[in-house]
């Protein structure tokens, strides 16, 4: 899975994110990874929802896996679990 | 799809609903659908990943599919756009 290929998800809006995917597709990329962690999960999925339904209508997205990742606590001991989620879109034939 | 099988996430504590998606498997679901809308669908994941790693270990999430559902405005009018998310976990053989 290429680096350049995924859009990672913060704390911008969502339509910056929406563009940054319209933009991997627009320069040539078939599949676009979208990962986002905890409470940014729910804006990876408005994301895609938003580039398949009103930028991209030949994208789809064919795969979402979830995991759970340990990420350090800020300015406290030990780690904390983490939700993480991966959207996998692809351009399809027609 | 029976509805005893499905768990709506919504504002109450993450753990209400790990336990409400445990208890249908305790009594005998094997497969549970996890349903949420907006900015719960974060929450959503973090209790399909709480389940399977912490209390069910049988389990596994088997699919996810997100959707774009039209919404009623409070106190305006017309209809909004939100993501809407259905996690499905299954028991596994072992």
């Amino acid at each position: 899975m290429a680096e350049e290929n995924t859009v990672y998800i913060g704390k911008k809006e969502t339509m910056s994110y929406v563009m940054a995917v319209v933009t991997q597709f627009n320069s040539g990329s078939n599949e676009v990874f979208i990962k986002a962690r905890g409470r940014a999960i729910s804006k990876a999925v408005d994301v895609a929802e938003i580039t398949k339904n009103r930028f991209v209508p030949n994208s789809e997205i064919i795969d979402i896996k979830t995991d759970t990742e340990q990420i350090e606590r800020t300015g406290e001991e030990g780690t904390a679990n983490v939700s993480a989620m991966e959207i996998t879109m692809r351009l399809t034939s027609s």
